[in-house]
């Protein structure tokens, strides 16, 4: 496939598309919004995987797994969460198929139609809570800190790789308190445990915020969000935990007996990341030659290519190689040597800058008479000529350096993207001309998020956690206002 | 919930199901044949997974994600798959629900009904194989070795946790070679695998060998499995192999160019294990106290349990453990310090039984003036007392004890219910009064295996690999044999 790519200032949109694919991250199935994700794709995603659920039990959740398949009548119990899924469930009706009369193929056995329809769990609120009732009895059967991770299934008009697909892979954390004050503790929590995430190992800085009315989860009181922003001016909703009051609670009849002995409603959250962080991890670092991946999530962190004219070179260099990858082996650096015959050294250089390998080392003969390898950093593309002697030090310090520098460059361009405005006309001006986040007052009313939504299709991306307070008025009806909050165009 | 457990001489099948509910495995959820993971169970399906992917990574392979649902055109491509599959295939009609006329639930929207179905996979290798044919070119390509961990569905008349559940979760693997020679050698290599993993980490022995035509997996030319006997004398197939051939590279025709630049069909391999692993542990080393679980496997190996009157004392106890918690976690032991105050110690000691954590240490003042502990082993119920000095060294080998007695035991089980038969009697006889393996001439036609499947309900399990040649009569037909193969009832 040819490495060409489609630059950034030409077509955002098309960059992140030819991306996804050349990297050999995911690409579209026969199957209508349904992506595959490809090995290298998925090793990203394992990587994420693997730190987010640490995160998790370090933070007392355990793993568990519910039924792929939701009843209807069990998804219906919560008014508003029927209300904000129904329009994208697939449909379970049948559940045999058979040769077809005329013999010509296959069709849906009429006889096998099912009683009751079966929805694919857009999100498992639902099925986990009919659980819940037999699993909760008393206050020494709370917190429940439960995780699951899984597909899920929402059937969407518009997709993108990632970004928005029908299915995707995600986890899913739905938990029960015997207080208020507990639910809300573990949303705010988890929201910090995404922060935490998004920030030390995608090197995504992350505005933690509360959503307004009309943005929030379908069948939660407060909905806290982490939001980032592309290199489009763009912002990404990139994971989002729920404080559901007792909603399903009361949905699902799930009581427990306090240690006063009074039945009472147990407090609910849930929160979820998902396959979308790929997305999000592509569009805040790649540069127009290819993805920049952050070394803590690199599957490959080294790559070593050797570059010589004979076999017997070849076989030199080889020899050198496997003693320093033992060497950086045992210091924990994921270190990948591509000696393959098929490829000569500058198709492999170009491949790994399209792959985002941080480190690059390119090593031929005179390097093994000189005891000196050329170093490449991918998210600078500069290079260095490194003593062989100082090459594991200097590969972790730069690792780590590579790591530092991405955060940094990220949270340079986002700060540098948030705009305070004070009228309707700047507001435009900023969302046309720089994008970004744009910090205004607005009245609290939801007629005037839809408003400013209809006219300039920004939304309301949060209201900050650590919003100052700060008296104005709302540039749509220049009503009062304690504070601003942050709109921008949004993924 | 009660800890009272039907014995096994008892009613084998009662226990088992009992079991698996009250140690916290796995429950039936409120859909048809579906099963709820619970977090107890999910956790040593957790480390199967992460010891089996470890093995796989180590033999090459790679992760991917296929999309769950598959177009009924795919699924009809490879004649015999789809024949084997069509009658429990769980079929999306649908993608939208409404708010019905009358206003008193939700129901199907009609208008959003697909052109062409989905079927939810029953095993991804119609989608799987649609993918390679754009991924495959030339031999620079191969082999292409992928693995899949997901979630499939098929639809079961009679289901049991973990053993036969409609959806379950499984890794599939699915590899293209260039090769005929290649693929077999492939298939036999991850049969290996999954030998080692069921032997050395599940303590669990198995016999390796192949399938007859009847027994094979729908599309594959040879079907190599692991076969693992559970302590009512019942056969289970724990985990499978095939070779496909060039059947699903001509269905969905999938060539390559060789090095000689010649155009191939490409052959194939799909191999996978399943949650019913979990139905075998506990199957193969449980008692009438509950789970017994192998120590590699087991996610608590360790359970610390404070035996006190007075706070001061569960003070003084708690800041003794907290010192051998720190060794023992240094040593890689996973243990668990129980000091709910809620419970009492022999409340705790049959729930850690129950749950069948390896080892237990019950801790009391006395022992504390002592220096000793009693520790008790899971599986043998034995007590020692150790010198606290020696506790992180005995911990150490009696986990690795522990490993190997269950193993040995199970292997000297399995190997006593082998029985040798040279007439239909004989083979009735044992089937009935003792159960196990029965070895017997059979004359290798698939009419015999039907009848005598018919006349006692044993099937073929395996012709196992090592079979001695060993000339015979077919114990129905009375025609020559060349070998003995292995029967018996199955789950």
């Amino acid at each position: 496939m040819s490495k060409y790519l489609t630059k950034r200032s030409e077509d955002y949109s098309k960059w992140y598309n030819e991306l996804v694919v050349k990297a050999d991250l995911a690409e579209n199935s026969g199957v209508r919004g349904m992506m595959v994700i490809k090995p290298y794709g998925y090793s990203i995603w394992e990587k994420m995987q693997a730190e987010i659920d640490k995160m998790f039990k370090e933070t007392g959740h355990e793993n568990a797994y519910f039924p792929l398949l939701i009843p209807k009548s069990y998804f219906s119990k919560e008014a508003s969460h029927v209300d904000g899924f129904a329009k994208e469930c697939a449909v379970v009706t049948h559940y045999r198929l058979k040769n077809s009369e005329d013999g010509k193929g296959i069709v849906v056995d009429e006889n096998a139609k099912l009683e009751e329809e079966l929805i694919i769990r857009p999100t498992s609120e639902t099925i986990i809570w009919e659980s819940y009732r037999k699993w909760i009895q008393s206050y020494r059967d709370l917190p429940l800190l439960i995780n699951q991770w899984a597909n899920v299934l929402r059937w969407e008009m518009r997709t993108r790789l990632f970004l928005r697909t029908s299915e995707f892979l995600w986890q899913e954390g739905h938990t029960a308190h015997a207080t208020k004050e507990e639910a809300i503790e573990e949303a705010e929590k988890m929201q910090g445990v995404y922060a935490d995430f998004a920030e030390n190992f995608m090197a995504m800085p992350v505005i933690k915020g509360v959503k307004t009315e009309s943005e929030r989860f379908a069948g939660a009181i407060e909905t806290y969000s982490i939001e980032a922003l592309m290199q489009d001016g763009k912002a990404l909703q990139a994971g989002t935990s729920h404080f559901l009051g007792q909603n399903f609670a009361k949905a699902f009849d799930v009581k427990f007996t306090t240690k006063e002995g009074k039945q009472e409603y147990v407090w609910a959250t849930s929160w979820g990341v998902s396959t979308r962080l790929m997305g999000a991890l592509v569009m805040t670092h790649s540069d127009d030659k290819g993805l920049v991946i952050p070394p803590k999530l690199a599957p490959i962190q080294l790559v070593i290519v050797p570059i010589y004219k004979s076999e017997e070179q070849l076989d030199t260099i080889s020899k050198k190689v496997e003693s320093m990858m033992v060497e950086l082996k045992a210091q924990g650096v994921s270190v990948k040597y591509d000696s393959r015959t098929t490829y000569k050294p500058g198709w492999k250089f170009a491949e790994y800058e399209l792959k985002g390998v941080p480190l690059r080392i390119g090593i031929g003969p005179r390097d093994l008479e000189n005891n000196t390898f050329e170093l490449v950093r991918r998210d600078t593309l500069t290079k260095q000529i490194v003593e062989q002697d100082d090459l594991v030090e200097t590969v972790a310090n730069l690792l780590v350096e590579i790591q530092d520098n991405l955060f940094k460059r990220a949270l340079d361009y986002r700060n540098e993207m948030i705009t305070e405005v004070n009228t309707f006309d700047e507001f435009k001006e900023v969302l046309e001309k720089k994008g970004g986040f744009v910090s205004a007052h607005w009245d609290g009313t939801s007629e005037t998020e839809e408003e400013i939504k209809n006219k300039t299709k920004a939304t309301i991306r949060c209201i900050p956690l650590n919003v100052k307070e700060e008296e104005g008025k709302c540039i749509i009806s220049g009503k009062k206002s304690l504070h601003r909050v942050l709109f921008a165009k949004a993924y």
